[in-house]
């Protein structure tokens, strides 16, 4: 046996190094294609509540250290809107611009409402147990470096205006939402 | 140190092919656990705007050369249905079927739809801006290649005939998704 | 080149024990990093029909062997009720309290609700078609294993007590929540 193996050393030696590369190639890929630290949405809602789970979340991975890369699209807009234009939009852009709010402070709950007395309550329940309002809760985000992308077919189709956004945002379609998707541990629609 | 490596070196060749083994396998492993380029989505909601995010993250998931995984249940068959069908339902099957779209063109949106108002107008800011229909994107997203599954139990419960769904369709319970969705690099639940 | 071979084995040696090593950490690390096999949840929804696709997904994960991490979150919580306590809570809480669901039985769907009737329409043709009742779902994904947590901040702004709530639930915030899903291969937001 050990005869055996020692003529066939330089034999194993050439093997074990191909071997050797492959495997290091093998792992190479695995760490390429492995997930990252990174937490991704889709926020697709503007009921005041989804979106505060959805900054909540956000902020709770970017206190552990975690990428947080969020996409708004359709109402999930309304939750990073700064304020309401109307110059240069057409009859139905307008109309749809007035049946929004026109700032986070017009948001309303999915839930029990009631034209906007659940979402007051829901507020001053907050603001009574020391939980940040949402307002600070978004700023807090992006300050911690969350990145925000707006959905540049929302915006075309409901002619939301850049300047009615938040600062700092980027635009963006589906492949650059898939892209940061793709590589995080945690994806999720709100 | 030379000396004794010489010496160590049958010793080491056989524990480092062990080692290699052992390493390989574990590669192996992780290679067959590692998420594969898929995103597998529950479609839980039948309004024609979470349908319509539902379909262009597809449509852009495919583009890009994943394999896309739609499980439709509950209200989410809605935007997948062909046509009507009363015949062989019983009582509370038909009452079902009557208070759901005969068809995509009947979905409504999930916010300020007014009575109908509001997915036409969606539907005509869409086409005004050149995006394409719900339908078109529907086609286009089977066309190219993705995977549409119907919860069977949904089916059952709530009376829907295979007739009445799109051609093409798997029928499959919950291990059918999950199947698919363990797999996968996103997950969504819409 | 055999000659040149042998002569640097020696160095091989050391270079390819060296490269083990190495090697060996990169697998450690990226077995560390590896999803598992858990599916986590936030349960955020409190509509019967959202619960019962939950649950379903649960218990059919479970029923793979998987793990299922749900953290119920603001109206979700009405998931796990058990029943409705007024003692000790302020002005505000009590109408939360009085306008929420006392118990599962008082779930209602997300659509075609008509004060109730759908979901018992709902329930009703569950049981004919012998589909576990939700309750007995909730149930079962409790007796094989699942982790239930509710989340302190929800229970705390919306004046939730324990007692209100299922037994045998753990209470934790967005970290016990983000802890469970970046380690997970499924993550949903219902």
């Amino acid at each position: 046996m050990v005869a055996i193996r020692q003529e066939a050393d330089v034999q194993d030696m050439s093997t074990i190094l191909a071997k050797l590369e492959t495997l290091e190639e093998r792992v190479l890929e695995l760490e390429e294609n492995m997930p990252e630290d990174r937490v991704t949405m889709v926020v697709f809602s503007g009921d005041l509540d989804r979106l505060l789970a959805a900054f909540i979340i956000a902020t709770g991975a970017l206190a552990m250290g975690y990428e947080v890369s969020m996409f708004f699209t359709f109402w999930g807009l309304n939750g990073v809107r700064k304020n309401r234009a109307l110059d240069g939009k057409n009859i139905m852009e307008k109309m749809m611009s007035l049946m929004s709010p026109s700032g986070t402070d017009e948001l309303s709950l999915s839930k029990m409402n009631f034209f906007g007395i659940g979402a007051k309550m829901m507020r001053h329940m907050m603001a009574e147990k020391n939980v940040q309002s949402f307002e600070d809760l978004v700023d807090m985000t992006s300050e911690l470096g969350a990145r925000f992308v707006s959905c540049g077919m929302s915006q075309m189709v409901m002619g939301i205006h850049e300047s009615e956004l938040r600062e700092g945002m980027d635009e963006g379609g589906v492949a650059a939402y898939l892209g940061d998707a793709v590589s995080s541990k945690v994806t999720l629609f709100i």
